[in-house]
């Protein structure tokens, strides 16, 4: 049975992936991070698609019987433009997001945290109306997130101030959900939790994404009935010494096999 | 009479530009910015030298005369293996900063800050040292200074608190001389000096590398005679949308003729 493929500007989808090999235990999965040109956040729409559809077809090469885009930059900015261009299923992380969102926001206000890509695109925004176009949607560009967990910086002062400063206008705007728009950020949970209070769901994607791309294989009847563990493979465009140093963080276990692609 | 020719990975190469045009007003200047591909910092030796070749082979095809390599971590760790590749002359940014540094010891105790790539390369240590071995050299890496820069932070309780977190090692080694060996870091120039005190020295190396070119222009005979002011052309790699807004800062002014290459 084919592989799934995942893809992310570099080891951010890797919270993705994570959960993807514990709801989905016996399926081949292979994960590409492009390191060479991360990150994707403040890069225009035209250069995101490029890359994204570079992405693509190295691991249509592999193979893939489904990709999962594993970033929400990508997910916001090229999946709405690219969606249809290919055979293979592309499952993105907004969708399922903002399904969940919606569902557990009871004043209807909620917030999105994300790149500047992904802010701009205004694609949270317009599927949260979608769903229901009661709720108020307060959207932030948080930059500076991204670099700090990269960093290794996910607790202490200087985090809490600079999360204070970004979070500001979602407290203001009352927001009882926030979503945690970009792939690194469950990795500042505790502090975001800490900053806007216990009562504000904090949605992540991932377990819902993995959920999403079960469901659209079981309903292909494409997924793998082996019993044994699936094989784990992890492609980078640049050495994979930075990817392996910062999958411990996202995994939770180091990558010493990640094989670098030439001329991605 | 060519063109000089400036590449950086993004931006900050601006600071240096800046200079150029102050020193040289006659010379037409062709900076490239690799925006589609920002940043270097914490790439790999491979990639940040195929990067650099890529970036060289476009400024030959503006026909240039020499080329400011205008990046601390191209210059500290593409530079020595590529620099007897070309036969048009490549000027770094490490060595006229390590000439002014050794010059403004006095207790010949010197700090270099810098990207990932830059510290790790150990080149600013080497160049000191063959300069002068009885200097003391420690060398810190400021991952969130670039990030901390481009989101407009250059002043405010958060950044100098991230500022005296990363200079704690400096001030610990009581140097009385610091390299900012990244060209973003002039930017943070008040917020590092009042956290180093007034007395400790802070080298940009900006003034000294266009006085290099100068002179090497001067000596090959390769001034540009005409006494009108020169042109000056901007290029990147992605959308210039960016780059125009970042170059405000970085410039003084904006870059609104700045083209976007393909298939750099």
């Amino acid at each position: 049975m084919q592989p799934i493929g995942v893809f992310d500007s570099g080891v951010g989808g890797l919270t993705v992936a994570k959960e993807l090999f514990r709801q989905l235990p016996n399926e081949d999965i292979i994960y590409f991070g492009d390191t060479a040109r991360v990150p994707y956040g403040i890069k225009s729409r035209e250069t995101v698609i490029r890359f994204s559809i570079e992405n693509i077809l190295f691991l249509l090469k592999q193979n893939v019987k489904l990709i999962c885009v594993a970033c929400n930059t990508v997910s916001s900015v090229a999946l709405p433009e690219i969606k249809n261009h290919f055979r293979v299923p592309l499952v993105g992380v907004i969708t399922p997001a903002v399904r969940e969102a919606v569902y557990a926001t009871q004043n209807k206000r909620v917030g999105v945290i994300g790149t500047k890509g992904t802010v701009n695109s205004r694609t949270y925004e317009n599927e949260i109306r979608q769903l229901d176009p009661e709720v108020k949607v307060t959207a932030v560009a948080c930059p500076l997130f991204v670099p700090l967990v990269e960093e290794g910086w996910t607790k202490g002062e200087v985090v809490i101030d600079v999360v204070k400063k970004y979070l500001e206008p979602l407290k203001l705007a009352r927001v009882d959900t926030v979503i945690l728009g970009c792939t690194h950020y469950p990795l500042l949970k505790p502090v975001i939790e800490e900053v806007m209070g216990e009562k504000v769901a904090l949605i992540d994607s991932a377990k819902q994404v993995a959920i999403e791309v079960k469901k659209i294989l079981s309903g292909e009847n494409m997924l793998n009935k082996k019993s044994h563990r699936g094989r784990h493979q992890f492609y980078v465009s640049d050495n994979p010494e930075w990817f392996n140093g910062m999958a411990k963080s996202f995994l939770g276990k180091s990558v010493p096999d990640a094989k670098k692609v030439n001329g991605v």
